[in-house]
C-alpha cells in the first residue's frame, strides 16, 4: 500500500504556525506559515509559467530562501526539483538538464543570464507573475518522486538519483531516531542546498517542527558566532569545515546547548577527530551518499571514546552488510526506506547499483566485533601496489598527524614494477618543512610499500562544491606532471 | 512498495544493548540485548509446540515481562498476537479465541486453568521447553499484522483490530514526533498492556531505546513515587488515574525532569484538567482508539493554557475532518498510517467504518477556528431530548465541579415525552451532599433540558479495564432499576 501524509510543510504551519522556520545571519525570521503562504504563493505563479504536476524543473541557485521557497512550491504542484549544483560547468549543467528531462531552469539572479535550450527564470521574475487559482498538493504519496541529484559515479556519465518523498521522510525519521529531537533544537544549514546533505536539513525543520539558521556560505566566524550567540544546536559539516572551526575555536568552548557536530562528506582523517575530541566538540561521525538521502550510518559522541575513526551503526530503518568474509574489508552494502529505488532512465546502472533493496555503495569497509562500520576508502580509489591493498585515507590521516601539514591528498600513480604506488599532494601551514622530513615521519609509521613515492607541495587541493577532496583531480593533475 | 525494517528489537539490541529495556518496581533491570535473548529463545521453545509464521496466538495475561517476552518472540516467528482482556468473561474470550482463527493461548500462571477447545499454555511452561533450532525473522514487513485487539463496537458483537507492524511503527513515529525523543527518557507503563494504549509504551521502547518503568497494577503511591525517584519523565494514565494521582500529589510538584502526562482514554472532565494545571502536572490530553494504534490526536501542555479541554490537533503522519458543515459538531474521522486498514474476518464492519482511508470513529466532535479538535461524546452515548442534543460529558463534567462530588456518570432514559432524558449516577465523596443539593447546583449551570432527570447515588461506576467509565453498564443499570 502507498502511504499518504499530509504535506508536511503545511502540517508544520499548522501544527506550529507561529515558530521560526528559517533564521538568516541579519536576524531575519520567517515563520512555518510565512514559509508555507510564500511557497503556496510562488507555487501558483509558477504554475502561470505552464509547470505542473510531473514536470521537472531545474534548480541552480546558492544557498538562499527563495531556492528554499521553489523547492516547497515545486512540491506543491506535483513537480519534481532537479538540484543542479552551481559549480559545474556549462556542458556538464547542459547534459543533466537534459538528461533529467527538466522543462524550466528556476535560478538565483546570478545564474539567470544562463543559456539553456529550455526557459530559464529567475526567483524573481516568477515572483512577479499573477497567481493562477489552481488547487495545490495537501497530501503526499510517498511514493512520488521529489528531487533528482546527479552524482558522478565510478565510470562514465554523472546519474541522475530520484529521491522520493518517501525516501527523504525516512532519512528524516532516521536521523531523529538517532540524534533525539527536542523542539528547541535549531539546525545550522551551511552545506549546499544542491546536495542532499543540505537539502536534507530544511526537510528534517519541516518534518520536525525545528528552525534552520541558513548561512549562505561558509565562515568560520558565522557559524562559530552562531553556535555561541544564536542558540544553535546541530551543525552540519563536512571534514574541512570542522577542521577550520577548530582552529577558530581554540582553547574555547562550544555551550552545553550545542549538542551535534553532524560530520560527513567522506572518511575523516584521525588527527582531526582527536583534536575535537580533545576541545569537546560533540562530533557525530557520519557515512552517507547521494543514494541514501544523506547519513545511513551515524556515530554519537558516547561511542566515539572507545570507536574513534568509526562512522558508527546504522540508523534504526537501515540495514548494512561488508561483501566479503566476516571482519574483512570488502565492499559497503546497505538498504533502507531511505535509499534510492535507482537512477533516472537508466535502469542498467540501478541494476548494477542496487540488488534486492541493497545499494552497493562503491565505498570499502569493515565492521568491528561491536557492529561499528570503518570506511576505509572509496573502492574506485584504492591503489593496489604489488599486489598490496593501499587505502590513500590511511596515508592522509597519518600525515594529517605531522606538525606544519595543513591538508593532504594521496592517489596511486602507474608504475611498471608495482602495477600503482602512492603519491602525496600536501599543503603546508608554512614552509618550514622538506620533503625529507615528512618522507622520515612516513618511515616510522607506514609500511614501506605505504609511503608516497613522490609528494607534491601545492597552494590547495582541489574540493567540489562539498569541500570534499576530489582525486579524480589530483589524478588529472598528476597526468600533466 | 512493502517496506521492511529490521526487526526492531533485534536493532534496539544491536544499538544499544547495554541499556535497561523494562526496569521493574523492584529495581530489576533487564537490557535490550537480554529483553532480545530471553524473547529469541522463548521464540524457539515455542516453536516446539508447532507455532509458526502466520500463526494466531492468544496473549491472556496481566502486565508483567513475559507477557512483553511472549509479544516479541511471536514476532521473531512471524505469528500474531492477539491480546486478549484479563477481565471478559470466559464466554466473551471464547468468542475473540474462535473469531481470531487463535491456535494456542499463552498466559499468565493465573489463566492457566482457564478451558478453551485450543491448547493453553502458561509462560512458565513454555519456558521448560527446548529450543528448537530455527530460523528466527530478521526483519519485519510493514503490511505484516503484529496484533489483533478486540474493540467493542457500536453495535454487535466485538470485532478483530488487525494492527500491522507498519500501524504500531508510525504511531510510534508519530508520538515522538509530536513530544519530542530525549534518549534519557524512562516511560511508566501502568495500562494494561493487552490494550493498545499500554502495549504501544513496549513498542515505542523499542523503536526510541528507551526503558519503560513497568508497574503491573495502578496503585498512585507507587506512581507517584516512580515519578519522584525513579526517573520517569513520562507516564500513560486514563482520567482516573490522573484524578487520583492529582489527589496524591496534593501541593507539592513533580520534578522538571517529569515532562509528559499522557493522557488518554476518553473525553477528561474539565475540572480535572484545571485542578492539574494548577498542580503544574504537564497533561498531554490525548485522542485516539484501538482502531489509530493509540494517540492519533494530541494537546501539547503549551497549547492547553488556551485550550484547556481540547484533544489538540492530528499527529504529524495523521488527518482530521469532521463529518459535517465547518464548525458544527460531527462525527470525528481520521486517516493515517497508524488507523488499521480494517477488522479481521469482518469485511462489512471494514467497509462501514472506513472509506478511503478515512476511519469513522462514532465520536462526535468539533474543530475550533485554530484547528484544534474538541470530542464531544461518543455518538452512540449522545441523548437526545426533545430534538435537543444532549452530550453526557458536559453534565457530567459540570457535576464534577461540585465540592463533595468524586464521581459521575451520565446516560439517557428513555422518556415518554421527551424522548430521552437525562439521568446521573453519582459516587460522592461523603455523604454531605444531597439530591437537592446537586439539582440546585445543576439548575444555575446548564439548560433545564440538560438537567439530570433522576440521580443515583451508587459506590462506584462501572469501568472496563482501562478504567474508562462504561456507559452500557449504567444503562443497564438502569433497565433493573
Amino acid at each position: 500500500m502507498s502511504e499518504t501524509i499530509p504535506h508536511w510543510l503545511t502540517k508544520q504551519a499548522f501544527l506550529a504556525p507561529n515558530k521560526t522556520a528559517i533564521e538568516l545571519e541579519n536576524g531575519d525570521t520567517i515563520s512555518f506559515l510565512e514559509l508555507k503562504e510564500r511557497s503556496m504563493r510562488f507555487a501558483k505563479q509558477l504554475a502561470q509559467t505552464g509547470i505542473s504536476k510531473g514536470d521537472h524543473v531545474g534548480i541552480l541557485s546558492t544557498n538562499n530562501v527563495s531556492m528554499v521557497v521553489a523547492i516547497h512550491s515545486l512540491s506543491y504542484l506535483g513537480a519534481v526539483s532537479v538540484m543542479l549544483n552551481t559549480r559545474l560547468t556549462k556542458q556538464e549543467l547542459d547534459y543533466q538538464v537534459r538528461d533529467a528531462d527538466v522543462t524550466t531552469v528556476l535560478t538565483s539572479e546570478q545564474f539567470k543570464e544562463i543559456n539553456f535550450s529550455i526557459p530559464v527564470k529567475s526567483f524573481f521574475e516568477i515572483e512577479q507573475y499573477l497567481e493562477k487559482p489552481i488547487k495545490l498538493q495537501s497530501v503526499m504519496n510517498l511514493e512520488d518522486t521529489f528531487t533528482i541529484i546527479y552524482t558522478s559515479g565510478t565510470t562514465g556519465f554523472p546519474k541522475g538519483v530520484i529521491h522520493t518523498i518517501g525516501n527523504h521522510w525516512w532519512s528524516s525519521i532516521g536521523s531523529a531516531l538517532n540524534l533525539g529531537l527536542d523542539h528547541k533544537d535549531k539546525w545550522l544549514a551551511v552545506l549546499p542546498i544542491f546536495h542532499v546533505g543540505g537539502l536534507s536539513i530544511f526537510i528534517r525543520s519541516v518534518i520536525y517542527g525545528i528552525p534552520v539558521y541558513l548561512v549562505e556560505k561558509f565562515d568560520e566566524k558565522v557559524v562559530h558566532e552562531a553556535i555561541l550567540t544564536k542558540g544553535v544546536t546541530i551543525v552540519s559539516v563536512v571534514t574541512v569545515m570542522l577542521h577550520r572551526l577548530g582552529e577558530y575555536l581554540g582553547d574555547n568552548r562550544y555551550p552545553d546547548s550545542f549538542r551535534c557536530m553532524l560530520l560527513g562528506g567522506g572518511p575523516a582523517p584521525k588527527p582531526l577527530l582527536e583534536k575535537a575530541k580533545v576541545q569537546h566538540i560533540p562530533v557525530f561521525q557520519s557515512y552517507g551518499m547521494t543514494e541514501t538521502s544523506s547519513q545511513i550510518v551515524t556515530l554519537s559522541p558516547s561511542d566515539a571514546l572507545e570507536k574513534l575513526g568509526s562512522s558508527g551503526k546504522p540508523l534504526f530503518p537501515a540495514q548494512l552488510k561488508i561483501d566479503g568474509p566476516k571482519g574483512d574489508i570488502g565492499e559497503i552494502m546497505v538498504k533502507g526506506a531511505m535509499v534510492t529505488s535507482g537512477y533516472y532512465k537508466n535502469p542498467k546502472a540501478t541494476d548494477i547499483a542496487i540488488t534486492d533493496g541493497w545499494l552497493s555503495t562503491g565505498d570499502l569497509g569493515f565492521e568491528d566485533k561491536d557492529g561499528f562500520l570503518y570506511v576505509v576508502d572509496r573502492r574506485k580509489d584504492l591503489i593496489i601496489s604489488g599486489g598490496e591493498n593501499v587505502y590513500p585515507s590511511e596515508i592522509e590521516s597519518v600525515l594529517m598527524e605531522m606538525e606544519g601539514i595543513n591538508e593532504v591528498g594521496v592517489v596511486g600513480r602507474k608504475d611498471n614494477l608495482w602495477g600503482q604506488v602512492p603519491v602525496a599532494f600536501i599543503v603546508l601551514k608554512d614552509r618550514s618543512v622538506y620533503q625529507d622530513d615528512i618522507l622520515v615521519f612516513a618511515e616510522k609509521r607506514l609500511a614501506k610499500y605505504k609511503i608516497p613515492k613522490q609528494i607534491f607541495f601545492v597552494d590547495e587541493l582541489p574540493r567540489n562544491a562539498s569541500n570534499k577532496l576530489v582525486r579524480a583531480k589530483l589524478e588529472n593533475m598528476l597526468d600533466k606532471k
